[in-house]
C-alpha cells in the first residue's frame, strides 16, 4: 500500500465531542452525559435527512444548513426534549465549547508525525468553514494540516459519494492511496464504500456496524494510525 | 383542501415497533427498552447510510438491502453493542415478534372510517413486501388498505424523495391532495419537503424537529386523523 494522503474526519475523531458533556453538566446538573449524546445524535440526524431528501436537481440539497447551524439547532431541540430550561446564555456558552473542542491527547504528535513522513495530511468534514477553522486553530493544528476541507461547498453531507469526492479534488491522487481516518463507524463505513482506505478509531472498543466491509485498518486511538502507515516506532 | 388519498408510514405510526420491548425485557432481563430503543434507531440508521451513500448511477443505490435484513443486522449489531450472549434461538424469536407487531389499539377503527368514507387509503413504508404483507394481515387490515407500497422496488429509503415519488406512481393523485400520516418526525418533514399534505402523530408528546417547516396537522394518536381529513363526529 502506498498511501499518498491522510485525510482525518473532524469531529468526533480530532476533537472530542463529549468532552462538551463537562460543561453540559455544569449548566443542567445529572444531565449532562444525556445533554452531550442526543445533541450528538439529532446533529448527525439532520445531516442525513438533509443529504438523503437532495432531489438532485440543483446544486446541492435544497435544504441544506451549514453545520454549525445543525449544532445550534439539535442543541435547541435536544434541551426542549429534555424538557430543560433553555436560556439563550446557557445555548451560547455550550455553542462556544463546541467552537473550541478538546482535541484528544495524542492527535497533535500523531499528525506531526505523519506530516514529517510527508504525507499529505487533511480533514474532511461536516463542519462549516468558520468553525472548523476555529476548532483546528485553538487545537494548536494548523501547521500540522495541508488542507481543510468543508462540505459546504457541495451543500451535502457525509457519507454523500459527492462529499467524500472533495477530497480528490483538492488532492488529486487514486481514491486507494488515500488513508481516510475516522473514529465514527458510519463514517468509516461510508468511505470504504466510496473506495478510500480506510482506518476506524475505535476509542469505545465497540463493535463495528453490522453492514460490511469492514474498514482496512482500525485501532484504539489515533497512534494506531501510525501503524497503518508504518511509521511507528 | 381536498384530500384524495391518506398514506400512512407503517412501523412507528400503524405497528407498534416499541411494543418488542415485552419480548425483549423476556429474554433480557432490565435490557428490554434499552434493546427497543436501540434497535430501532440503529435498524433506521442504516436505511439512512444506504440512502445518502447512494452514487445515483444505478437504479437505487448499490448499498440496498431490504429492511427486513436490516431489522436482523441491527438486532445482532444492538445485542453485541450491549454485550448481551446473541443465540440464534433469541434473535429468531424477536425477529418473528417483528414480523408481527401490535398495532395501535385505535388503528383499525380510524382506517375503516377513512376507507367508508371513500377516500384511498395505503401504506408507504421502508419496509420489504413480506414483511409489510405479514404485518398487514397479522392487524387484520387486509380490508381497509388499498396499497400496500414498499420502497424495495426503487432501493431508496425514506426521506429520499424517489421513495415518496412512489405514491403517486401507484395513486395519481397531487401532491397536495395526499395525506400523509406518521408519527416517525423525521418522516413528517421529509414528506412536508417532498410536497405531501402532512399529519404528525405525536404518540408521546415530543417536541417536532428544530427543521423546518413543521407538517401540517399533528395529533396525539390515530384518532386525530378524522380531525385533519374532518371526518370526526
Amino acid at each position: 500500500m502506498t498511501i499518498k494522503a491522510v485525510v482525518f474526519d473532524a469531529y468526533g475523531t480530532l476533537f472530542d465531542v463529549y468532552s462538551i458533556q463537562v460543561l453540559a453538566e455544569e449548566l443542567y446538573p445529572s444531565h449532562g452525559a444525556d445533554i452531550a449524546v442526543k445533541w450528538r445524535d439529532k446533529q448527525i440526524e439532520y445531516t442525513r435527512l438533509i443529504t438523503q431528501s437532495d432531489p438532485h436537481n440543483t446544486s446541492g440539497s435544497q435544504y441544506f444548513r451549514p453545520f454549525w447551524e445543525l449544532t445550534r439547532l439539535s442543541l435547541e431541540y435536544t434541551l426542549d426534549r429534555l424538557k430543560l430550561n433553555r436560556e439563550s446564555d446557557q445555548v451560547e456558552k455550550l455553542m462556544q465549547q463546541y467552537a473550541h473542542l478538546t482535541p484528544f491527547t495524542e492527535n497533535l504528535a500523531v499528525l506531526q508525525k505523519i506530516k514529517a513522513s510527508g504525507v499529505t495530511t487533511a480533514i474532511l468534514s461536516n463542519g462549516s468553514v468558520d468553525m472548523l477553522a476555529s476548532a483546528v486553530k485553538s487545537a494548536g493544528m494548523e501547521d500540522v494540516l495541508d488542507q481543510v476541507i468543508s462540505v459546504d461547498s457541495i451543500r451535502l453531507f457525509k457519507t454523500s459519494p459527492e462529499s467524500y469526492g472533495l477530497v480528490q479534488q483538492t488532492i488529486p491522487v487514486n481514491k486507494d492511496e488515500i488513508l481516510f481516518v475516522s473514529s465514527n463507524a458510519w463514517d468509516a463505513l461510508g468511505a470504504t464504500w466510496f473506495g478510500f482506505t480506510t482506518h476506524w478509531v475505535n476509542r469505545q472498543g465497540l463493535p463495528f456496524e453490522a453492514l460490511t466491509p469492514r474498514p482496512h485498518y482500525s485501532g484504539p486511538d489515533l497512534k494506531s494510525v501510525l501503524h497503518s502507515l508504518e511509521l511507528a516506532e
